[in-house]
């Protein structure tokens, strides 16, 4: 397997932790976002979405979008698996790692930001607020539904890493790099701190890639 | 079944689809985006997001955001299948699916063009301008994916309807709601045709709900 990939993308440190808890070691290639690398066609060719990450398969079957990857790892992959097994289960832990997969993170993206701050003309101020905004509105909903729910455990969902937690960890990690006050989300940051104690997840942080700068 | 919906969320049209698709008919209850509705307390004790659609199934159980919701109708009621059985295959429905929902339709939702307009103070023509330009950045790259792969039939995948297509038709309406220029992406438009000519597509479409304007 390869991976192209880049330290600081929260959609490739979300593949990264799924790898590493299925003992997986891809080939990477890096991909510097900040430097416009995804845009040039050398990648393109390869995604023409031009986002990080995209994983080849042993087979050299391109697979693109973090999600999608994940679920193939997993179906894959099994052991252990990243899903629970009943639909109702899997129905939470798929709606929480979409509600920041989809209504937090592309609001926050490079892409967005750029488009805020070149087209628009936005304060780097109004940047920042734009983007605590996003997270502040999510996490406020999220904290109520894990803070809430019995199936909620040391981690999302019960006793183990699903989905949801790869979505959250480095949802959390931009939080902080954007000094997003946490305090309001004790059952986040609580989950937080379990997956930062695994291997899997520790190993996956931007500032421990071959990349990070 | 019981179906929180609003006519013209693209989230809730892509759940429409999949419960036609199913041959279900739940009970529906509307939540009127445009009059804040979604803000309630009567509804965010059902979703605290605030954010349709949500789906209430016959145990009682809440499931929301929509691909999740979608997935479970697809494991709960098998037949016809709405994703493919190999991995691959699956994976690149997926794929399709979240470049559409995660990397389109979250920046153009309601509450961000809310905050342009009212935070950010950005004038009616720029708020366009940026609805367009992220439909026209999505759709040329997932124009080129589809047009290039062998695997796109008369659907995104294939020869019937999968959770690609269920994310394509409520983007091609946005778009078509927006004056977005479709003649450079003929593979969706064709493909938008074919999923129209099905009732199951045709009769989820916003003006055709009894909550339409």
């Amino acid at each position: 397997m390869k991976l192209y990939d880049y330290f600081r993308s929260s959609a490739a440190y979300r593949v990264r932790i799924a790898l590493n808890l299925k003992g997986l070691v891809p080939e990477r290639v890096f991909v510097h976002l900040a430097k416009g690398e995804q845009l040039a066609g050398d990648y393109l060719s390869v995604n023409p979405q031009g986002l990080v990450p995209a994983l080849i398969t042993d087979d050299g079957v391109v697979l693109s979008q973090s999600l999608a990857i994940i679920d193939w790892l997993d179906e894959t992959h099994p052991v252990p698996p990243l899903m629970p097994a009943e639909p109702n289960e899997r129905a939470r832990v798929r709606s929480i790692a979409l509600a920041i997969a989809c209504d937090i993170h592309p609001l926050n993206n490079l892409r967005v930001l750029n488009y805020l701050s070149n087209t628009l003309g936005v304060t780097a101020e109004q940047r920042t607020g734009w983007y605590r905004y996003w997270i502040d509105l999510g996490f406020e909903a999220l904290e109520k539904r894990l803070a809430g729910d019995p199936r909620t455990g040391p981690f999302c969902h019960g006793q183990s890493p699903t989905l949801a937690d790869v979505c959250l960890v480095p949802q959390v990690a931009n939080a902080r790099r954007f000094h997003v006050d946490l305090s309001p989300y004790p059952a986040i940051v609580h989950i937080d701190a379990a997956c930062a104690a695994l291997p899997a997840f520790a190993d996956a942080a931007p500032a421990r890639q071959p990349d990070a700068e």
